[in-house]
């Protein structure tokens, strides 16, 4: 999987996170979101920049490999870099396939510095995850867009300096009810661009997650991103990466889970003896290891798979819905090896069971993933 | 189960929460705890001195019901009362059994009027819940015992008036590694009583959660709880009830959890129709229902042989360990329905997720009931 | 629960069951059906005529609570007595509430004593569980019905000698679909009956498992059950009884595994100890007990209800759905702590294995539980 | 993972077992095992010389994804074909590796042809797992061993013409417990040599498991295999293999029963519409396709490690010990989704029920994959 390459950014990653992250994480806990300077430092490393082609700035590499290695290291470290992942994993393949060259020169190295952070606001109060009933418009005006609306849930809103926003520049047609939706890459210094209450999450706590709201936004025609109307058929391409990068995640912090908890059942003693001396420890954490083999197998054969263009939407949903269910299940049960102290969110096991629950549900629900699996099937 | 008595009480209670407490709870909620003036509230309502015998002022019920009809109000509205639970369900009943009729008076009038608010501090930093390993030491000088210690996990710790402290006031005997603990009931103004930091806990955040430490506390010897020494048995005796209110507590809050949802499905439309109209809503909430409808069977039948003074440990022991996996299962599985909505803690099921994490870990953890049902089996 | 006729009940059974079932219990299981025999030696000890009225020659107890003692009984010895269950738990209901006191007078005999096995045939091939599709005619000729048809999956069917057939003796009403069944007590030695093959299932061998076929059946007139074309309504009026029935011997298959692999686990011995000493044995057993123990509170409290006529269609149902997943969860735990053996069928728990996984299916799969379950939640 | 040569095997086998298999198959399904006569067949194909080398008659491939296709096949075809999986799976590694160029001249051939049908003979009963605990013993007499007592669960040892059995033939060594059990393959027809009872279990009814005796039987010692006293270390050595072999068994059974399940549901109507346009229909399938997908990731992935020598003895039991979880999850899912014809044996779920429940117990329980993954972790 891992070459010396991927390794050599691996030692980087993990001495970055020990010497800037790790010290100040309790305090950007407690804050609810990360500094907005790490995001500088994070840049200055080149980890934003590691799939930009190199005419932009960046390095050129086409491999979620670095993205893979960097989500493990966050996981053994027990720390959220906040909007990093919605800017590279999520944004950042829209910009590359959608941008102009103009917009990509223009926009590229305030991304991989990290001046510029990105996220992307999709849903909306109301509709949810039914993008055909977005009520979010954009209307021309001139050389400007007029963006008047609302969103929710937008991972990384309070800190971003740009914001994708899918908005409504025409009414669905009747042949086809996918017309109609533009995406825009707004500057959130914009006049009417107001970021609403930061949203109170079972986890996830260091990443700032809040509603928008648009009130006669002028938004230039040259942030326009890709063709007007055709948003929509956009917004599905990218779900397969997004989905590979939530199933690895859960199973990073599955495996970290294991290693956390591992590391406190070899240190406390009760009754005169480690907890790890019980075979119940022994048989839970085996059990628990059996799983994160199993989704670690299905997360390196789907990211291989990526990596050569090949990573289908329901390989990708089923890795989702796989992962994920064994993240839950493991480390619901690593809680439980810490007894009370797992319920301190001192420890990471107490953030990551919170952390985890989301990935059951964003980037799609369960249920979801298991539509399409069900479609595949012809079912 | 429950009389015209019961019912009055219900009505009252939610009375009382819907005006009193619903209003100010997330205030409360983003505080971290409830507010002092709550518990003077609850004692005017007389919810403090129902078991309390009429001699000191209560009314003298001998019944674990009108707990339980509390604890299902309280899940039914979302919210948490702190340290109340401590205060009636853990501290009282050692008050009752222990206290001599001089403490009683003394006591008693400020117990139920809820202007001193009582904790139990047991677990040390370290031992956990091997009490045999205490390390808090109280040592007899003239009329006063010196105490000095430290105690972690002390719900209710923050705000508590008085504390129920175990100490060591002997060293334990060969013959009886029991010997030599005692029980004082520690005024939280007495020189030298610290509380260290509020522990950030995943859940119960309304629940002040706190560490202790004693330096030099002088505790006169009329604070001492029942006999020198023999604290150690005193300890399991109540361990029934608590585990008994534990369970009633899980089950309430997997039977609100499909309350909230069902609201909450019926409400939420998605594709033009409502969450509850699809198939797999129905199935998880009637698998979910079912679920509860044996924890409540469980719970009756315990809550009866309780008031008969016929539950015993290990049926306690089973019960709370039935009914405590229940909520986890339920609770996750209706979050699970919400989708993202599911994630915020405005919505009462991302609380109960994170509450009842820890009913399957506090008044031991599930792994010591199944040592005591597997003890009883002869196994 | 139960009372000091119930234990004398249960006195007797246990001997009978020590015998007379277990020495012949071996031949039975290989030749796929109980001697026909057994069921005169049931009838003999008053089994079948428990809830029959006295004037009918029963003794009139108007009580489940024996036929749970004999389930558990049963359980406990490891053996299933056939089509004694369907006889007395299935027929009888039908027969006391439908019979005419000619009829009753005409067939109880025979029933009680056991010489007249009884039957029910419900579900066809091609229909499955949806009445209202059934192809099974009879046309009423002079003082006879005309019978034509086939049925499947009939308990007892081989031996039974009177099986209640359904049967469509008039097309539905436009108004009315459950119209234009009847019910009809047909002697298994008249000319066009015919038994098909013996199915062959997973579990339950030695209750014998029939396709019928009725080509132009000769059924007097007087033998029809109840109104004609009401079948319909009938049919349904039984299925609380019959689910806590199920329930209950799930319940207590659930009960009887634990004992024999507790018995096991005390007496097997590996690298030198015994399978009982290892913790994870305990904690398997304990947590099977604490499942087992909240089955036999659904039970007990569906019991008590049924007795006093308030069990409910919803309250069977949840009942059936949840003590019949307890019994597959704790008899697949069970027979994993018998290791090899577990999978011979020489061992209980083997036989147990295979016969409890119809309980989650027949009489209403555990999906038309939640069906019913969500049904009454307004869903 | 498979090229066009294990392609064509697979086109082949899928013919084979259409035309000389699946017409036979509820024939031998009733007799308890398989003709005698398929095993020739089987030989005549080339599938059990395809790991011999040439020199003896083989076609030298060291791989096991023939044998993969084979197995993906039979659970595709919903057939087993007996003790073949013993013969080349299980025999062969052993004979390939200790047999010398004598004896594989010798057995080879009958073994490529299928003519002399191999097994082995490890557990006896009253020792399970403990094979230091073994009672056989071996008693050099002249150029030859005298071989006596007992063995059990030896699957395909009622048709077996020669088998692998362990004896003791020397005392264990107090610095080498090990010490001190030798191998011999020993022919059937030998005098003493007693086949007993034919095991009644719960599946796998076509696999003849047999317990077996010797009485003075007499064995050349040219028929040792490997060193003398030495075999306890051969034994361990195929156990990685074994379980891949396990593994991919339960993962092509679990993929086939979903195959099964799919094709019954689109098939079945009830209430007027198929079974498979329920919600939880697609649900239920959708979620074991997804458990299905993880197994087949593990196990390909184990598959490409053992072809490569490196399969580690706790890669395979992790790999074994999940597949055999997801089979055993899946197929009761998918027996549920069948309703009343899940529990006839006509229907290869319920067959596959039967049999997938050993895949968690032979090769090592899932206890003991616990212990071998806790071991390699440190615990």
């Amino acid at each position: 999987m891992f070459n010396e390459d991927h390794e050599d950014f691996r030692r980087t990653i993990r001495a970055f996170l020990e010497s800037e992250v790790v010290p100040n994480y309790q305090e950007w806990y407690d804050a609810g979101q990360v500094s907005r300077d790490l995001y500088k430092k994070v840049g200055d490393l080149g980890v934003f920049g590691i799939e930009v082609p190199e005419e932009y700035g960046g390095a050129g590499i086409e491999s979620f490999k670095f993205s893979a290695v960097l989500t493990e290291e966050c996981a053994r470290a027990g720390v959220n870099l906040g909007g990093s992942g919605v800017h590279v994993e999520l944004c950042l393949p829209y910009l590359l396939k959608l941008g102009t060259p103009e917009q990509l020169h223009r926009w590229m190295p305030g991304f991989i510095s990290g001046e510029e952070m990105w996220a992307i606001a999709m849903t909306e109060p109301g509709t949810g995850s039914d993008l055909a009933g977005m009520q979010t418009t954009a209307k021309r005006d001139g050389d400007h867009y007029v963006l008047n609306g609302a969103k929710t849930f937008i991972t990384g809103g309070v800190l971003a300096d740009r914001v994708i926003v899918c908005a409504r520049t025409s009414p669905p047609l009747e042949s086809n009810r996918r017309f109609g939706i533009s995406l825009f890459a707004v500057d959130t210094k914009s006049p009417g661009w107001a970021v609403g209450r930061k949203l109170d999450k079972l986890g996830l706590r260091t990443s700032d997650t809040a509603e928008l709201s648009f009130t006669d936004v002028m938004v230039p025609a040259s942030d326009l991103l890709g063709e007007e109307n055709e948003g929509f058929t956009y917004l599905g391409q990218n779900l397969p990466q997004e989905r590979l990068g939530i199933a690895y995640g859960a199973y990073a912090q599955a495996a970290a889970a294991i290693r956390f908890t591992q590391a406190y059942v070899e240190d406390r003693k009760v009754f005169g003896t480690t907890v790890a001396s019980f075979q119940n420890t022994k048989f839970e954490l085996a059990a628990c290891q059996s799983e994160v083999d199993a989704a670690q197998a299905v997360c390196d054969r789907a990211l291989e798979a990526h990596d050569l263009g090949e990573l289908t939407a329901v390989d990708a949903a089923s890795a989702k819905l796989f992962c994920t269910e064994v993240a839950g299940r493991v480390i619901d049960r690593c809680l439980q090896l810490h007894g009370g102290y797992g319920y301190m969110n001192e420890y990471p096991i107490a953030r990551l069971y919170a952390d985890t629950r989301v990935t059951r549900i964003y980037g799609g629900t369960s249920e979801v993933m298991k539509l399409i699996i069900a479609k595949s099937m012809g079912l």
